[in-house]
């Protein structure tokens, strides 16, 4: 029978009573059976498995007017820790975090993708052990892994799929090895999804409708609707970077195809404009040191790009009505040039009912959004009803 | 405390265990007690309160080898009925159905949108009741009302919001009139999401990520991912007529702006494109009847159409990552001329990951789309688990 999968059975409810205390306002028994509707026995019962599994701790007495005042209960989040990976093509960051995603350890190095699977995933190990014993922990305290790939991820699987600038990293089992090396699940997504999860966790969590776009050497989007990553059918959803656009009509993309977005509004075909025009910028970190040098070329050129992006921003937002544009990736970091030029065609190009309360952003977590990102997806695995009833005693 | 609203009491779990037995198939206590990890106890008091809702019906009794045959239950789709209502600019199709959406009485009558809200929803009031005797019920047999109307709605309140074609129905309280009228909730959405709805439930129920895409005097989508209709913020989510294209960057569209979709493949468009041509068509239907005629011109206007549509699809691919493209509204019904163009501009414009298992066919509910998830959204409502609760004695 298909549905005894997804009929498991019926959990004890420790597991959802923790999802009450996990915003971790301090809350006394009486508080959870208010707000559960549940019988003072069973509150006593389900707080005392809560307490004894850690993730839940005294938080001190109210003051009472008389009588023995009562105790506060809240989510602890350093009851466990979590392991946060964001690969990048040549750049890698790790950080240890707690339940809650605040950093305790943290490392940001020079690392190549194309070195592949074995050689990359040998180096998580290490370097993550490391960071778990800097954070003063141990890999025993380990929850969960959470890493962004540069690439199409199966998210079911954590599996690489056919990723474009990750040579033999194609259905390579990165959740497999990383649990062999440090003895926790790992979930695995792409790096816009993270990066775009990271944002949204920390930045905007009140935000229903949120979309997340990554401007660097190429150009994609994490999508966020109804509070959750959207994935699509092949986990290829926001891939915004070969969308056509008429300016790009005539340009070849590195996809084969012509007139993708990327071709001509992404960094590195920013730094090919600029270098046409006799400009020294290969790479977006260029682009961003000569707007931020003043230079009147390289700001135009960047406002320009801004405009092809919100042509295809212009679409999406028909499509999607998202509440918040957050506008990241390291051509984001040459300021408001690239966001006016975005502004400027989205707002004109819209629909009004979908602008009129829509905002675009330059990222807040910065460099940090894939990190944060890797350690909320973590996080809600591990802090899920069932998996909080696979932790108490 | 905000979050009381949030955490309701604890249902009594009753409308949890209907959620097993709603897929239709008949199971013993035996099956419950397996599938939900519950207490025989407990299955047997909870078989008995579904049994006096009338939502759960005995379904005779399995074969035994010996001893006294175990008795199975059954969801039973009959114990209430539903008006659905599909309100079109110049026609309206009311059905009711029983709690699986099976149509038990049905019109489909010419009706202006632009008589207001008053005359309309009075109109709908009095054909619903006739509707309901038809069908040999009463209309306090009526679970609830779900209607589709062809403009922006607020699904929260089920209040139009500055519909375009409406004239008199921003902010209108259709939920409150129709309640008044007919005794029963109601559900509101605009008239491409319910038909997304009503395509998926009834022809892609397994299918995560669809999209539902209407060609008529205008064209709209609606999404679904994950499963769910995705409204966006301000519910104008799918809104695909305005996103620009290059064939229409000259050409003035009726909300002002120039480029949009609708203006130039819409069956508006392509009827005054075959006039221009010296043809006689005022409609989206004059084109469908010239196209079926084996007019050529008209055939090569319409597939032409389509590749316009196909960009703008194929942004949406790249974007949300469907498996499933739905075409309906009544220019589809001008046959594969609109698929062919469509096909041929997505399959070639988006990415293989996207485009490997992605299907895009014809609507197969055809004119019933809308009153079928109309039905679909109220039945949804009506079977969540908290409304089972309120329903059992």
């Amino acid at each position: 029978m298909d549905d005894l999968v997804k009929f498991a059975p019926r959990p004890t409810g420790v597991g959802e009573m923790f999802q009450v205390l996990r915003d971790g306002r301090p809350r006394t028994r009486a508080d959870l059976a208010l707000l559960t509707g549940q019988a003072r026995s069973t509150i006593a019962a389900r707080v005392d498995l809560l307490l004894a599994s850690g993730l839940v701790a005294p938080a001190g007495e109210l003051s009472s007017t008389g009588g023995r005042p009562p105790a506060t209960f809240a989510f602890h989040p350093g009851a466990r820790i979590l392991l946060a990976v964001d690969l990048g093509a040549t750049h890698a960051r790790l950080a240890v975090t707690d339940l809650a995603s605040t950093v305790l350890a943290e490392r940001h190095e020079a690392m190549a993708i194309t070195e592949g699977p074995d050689q990359v995933l040998e180096w998580v190990g290490t370097v993550g052990a490391a960071l778990v014993e800097q954070a003063g922990r141990s890999t025993g305290d380990l929850a969960a892994i959470g890493v962004g790939l540069p690439g199409p991820v199966d998210h079911s699987t954590g599996r690489p799929t056919n990723p474009p600038i990750m040579p033999g990293w194609d259905d390579a089992d990165v959740p497999g090895r990383l649990r062999h090396l440090l003895g926790a699940p790992v979930l695995v997504d792409n790096d816009v999804n993270i990066m775009a999860l990271g944002e949204h966790r920390t930045e905007f969590p009140t935000v229903d409708h949120l979309l997340f776009v990554k401007v660097a050497t190429g150009i994609g989007a994490g999508v966020i609707s109804d509070g959750h990553i959207r994935r699509g059918a092949q986990g290829a959803a926001g891939d915004l970077g070969h969308i056509a656009v008429a300016r790009a009509a005539d340009v070849v993309c590195r996809c084969g195809n012509t007139g993708c977005l990327e071709a001509v509004a992404s960094g590195r075909a920013v730094a090919a404009a600029l270098t046409d025009a006799g400009l020294t910028a290969r790479t977006s970190a260029d682009v961003v040191a000569l707007v931020r040098s003043g230079n009147l070329e390289a700001g135009s050129v960047v406002r320009e790009a801004g405009r092809t992006i919100g042509e295809v921003l212009a679409a999406c937002v028909s499509m999607l009505n998202p509440s918040v544009i957050v506008i990241g990736g390291n051509l984001a970091d040459a300021g408001e040039h690239l966001l006016a030029g975005i502004r400027e065609v989205v707002y004109r190009r819209s629909l009004p009912l979908a602008t009129q309360h829509l905002r675009i952003v330059a990222s807040r977590t910065k460099g940090r959004a894939g990190v944060l990102g890797a350690s909320a997806m973590a996080a809600e695995h591990v802090l899920s009803p069932t998996a909080v009833e696979g932790l108490v005693p």
